[in-house]
């Protein structure tokens, strides 16, 4: 599409900000660790020997850069209107960027209110649902499209749309909780949060630059998406600068919320929420693997992250007992261990039963240690960066060559 | 006003909702008290004889079931417009109501981050600042009005009106980081940040539920601001109750920056900065009064407030060395305390000399002591409360029956 010269100079001006985004984030992280410390807020890091002490919940600086840039950047877009005619303003576009940061906003402050007063589920659950209110009445009121294009196949069946009203919109409220629970529960190895995210973030941007550049639809939504993107690639990068391994500090919650609602939020009002559950594979995987444990079928220890064996200084698969679970979680685990996805440690190899015996905890992280063995810490969070780079590859494919066999062309 | 059913029907249900509000808050409060606790979050009550600890930074709690509660009700006031004709869809009025979510949102974001982290004068002043941007935006979009109308007696120098232009923006800009900050400084004893604030929102609430019986002229701006205001009275009324000496938890920042965040939105909003004003004259007062500690020309202890006198269970002003003052405090020292707002204590009263002398400190709080007395604390809240009351009936006597003299009927 060709782009206007005023939102090429909007552009130019958030990467711009972007890039004093990633400078400010680079410095303020280490700066303020100090004060995180002495304000209680820092983790043991138990994957290294000494288990030192590492100021936690440094996303909530990413997420106050973030605003702040993006605060500085509302006026921008609307500058042709500003000593012109006012009638024509833009209203729906400011209403969808107003309702972004302001879903966003909630998301961040109840991350930060995770990392210092740990919330409970409940709350994890409901507060991510409501911050999407506005969002979906901006999204009722600016676009309001429930249905689904059916693919060719299909439609002999089910037609070319179906219209999904309501459902749709509890799709995009649970888009959103999921997002911003599923990296949270991706997590505990040194730089795998903000790395996961800055790949998935980085897919979105080029998505959206892909459409701009090949198609003349969906200008006004890949722009509304590089707009919020990339500054937060920016303020992730910078954190995952500091966070990478070793770890100097830790994201907290509170980055994953702010990276989780980032992602719903784009996804939503840029109109490809379907596109981003695609960049969310390995999120999916890891949730879906989780579910055993997550309903208590399979005991669930408080943390789930790899152990480290002092001897060799490799992570390995951390375990659950299976003495308390129920019959329907040994059922999960026949199948998932035959299925090469945890593995059952017995008391008495000679005389395998499940009494008595452990399993690898049921993430996507363990599994990857139990199909390629114990893995140096860094080299474990970039085995699963690959798996994200990887599932972000193949959705691409999905998306563009195989949708435009099983679509019409849009 | 003749209120259409729509809006009957929304001011309905957030009164009910506002009811939901106060029973939530006053039950939360308590039921968390523990947790923040736990997490580190707690303060002395300086002015009991064994220093109790308290549990910190409660307001928080009322600022989150405050923003869940008009998340909630955003739709309410468009239902109408829902199975209608979304063309006709009052996207101004929403754009209004989302970015005054958004600047209170950031604020009692910013205000937990003071309580945890304890940040800096320079974050206090720019991030209140920058929250305004959205307001500012949708008030240039929708209203843009930036004139004053000079009262009669002047308009023969001045004419009618005088078109402030950008300096109404910065005007407005100034007001929220005064709000967010003046009530954080009247502070200090049990019950007078919140008790403060519900004076001022019920302040509010009757200025906008009278012009609403009668006159019709900005209903839509009256409406916005009891939407907005009343969750705030209900919230404010139930954390109160907890806040009440003796104090079982502390406000903290986050109440004093939510509180003023909220009155600076529907002040420029609901399109009256200027009787706003009127509400925060006591703030604005001992904001003043304050100024030669802030400038640093008087010494200027990290807390203000008063002491307890433990003989008699009193307080009494609490005081600063005059020692390591300037030339220029010592001035304000001599006609301060010549209006009677300070006292100067002499080490030897024979010999009246500022070496080594000691001042009371320049709060409104010290001024009431001064003249009336060491006080009980909660005796001196009231004495704080009848003030800010006092100052409210005097101006709803400038702005109605004065204004009517000095300015033609609007
Ligand atoms: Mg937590
Ligand atoms: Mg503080």
């Amino acid at each position: 599409a060709q782009l206007g010269t005023n939102a090429t100079s909007a552009l130019a001006v958030n990467v711009a900000l972007s890039a004093l985004v990633f400078a400010v984030t680079l410095r303020l992280v280490p700066a303020l660790a100090a004060t995180f410390v002495a304000a209680g807020q820092f983790g043991h890091d138990v994957n290294k020997p000494d288990r030192p002490p590492i100021p936690e919940g440094l996303g909530v600086v990413c997420g106050v850069v973030y605003l702040v840039a993006l605060f500085v950047f509302i006026p921008v877009p609307f500058v042709d209107h500003f000593f012109g005619d006012r009638s024509s303003f833009p209203l729906e576009t400011l209403a969808v960027l107003l309702s972004a940061l302001l879903s966003i906003c909630c998301m961040i402050f109840l991350g930060f209110a995770d990392d210092v007063l740990d919330l409970r589920w409940r709350h994890k659950v409901l507060l991510p649902t409501l911050a999407t209110v506005p969002l979906l009445m901006v999204y009722y009121v600016t676009y309001n499209k429930t249905h689904v294009v059916i693919p060719i196949p299909l439609r002999f069946a089910l037609g070319t749309t179906i219209e999904l009203g309501m459902f749709y919109y509890v799709f995009m409220s649970l888009l959103a909780v999921f997002c911003t629970n599923s990296i949270n529960i991706l997590a505990g190895i040194n730089g795998v949060e903000a790395g996961q995210s800055l790949v998935i973030a980085l897919a979105i941007a080029a998505n959206s630059y892909i459409q701009l550049v090949s198609t003349d639809c969906c200008v006004q939504e890949n722009l509304f998406t590089l707009y919020l993107i990339l500054p937060f690639i920016a303020t992730t990068a910078a954190l995952l600068y500091h966070n990478w391994y070793p770890s100097r500090v830790f994201v907290g919650d509170t980055y994953c919320y702010f990276a989780g609602m980032t992602f719903a939020v784009v996804g939503i009002l840029g109109h490809f929420s379907k596109t981003m559950v695609l960049f969310f594979v390995p999120q999916l995987f890891n949730f879906a693997l989780s579910l055993p444990q997550l309903f208590r079928w399979v005991e669930c220890p408080r943390h789930r992250l790899p152990r480290l064996n002092k001897d060799t200084g490799l992570l390995e698969p951390s375990r659950a007992s299976l003495a308390s679970g129920t019959w329907l979680g040994r059922q999960c685990v026949t199948i998932l261990s035959a299925l090469g996805l945890v593995r059952v440690y017995y008391k008495d190899t000679a005389k395998p039963s499940y009494d008595g015996a452990e399993v690898s905890n049921f993430t996507l992280i363990n599994v990857l240690l139990l199909w390629f063995g114990p893995q140096r810490e860094d080299t474990l969070t970039k085995l699963v960066l690959a798996v994200q780079v990887l599932t972000t590859l193949v959705a691409f494919v999905v998306r563009y060559p195989l949708a435009s066999i099983v679509y019409n062309p849009l």
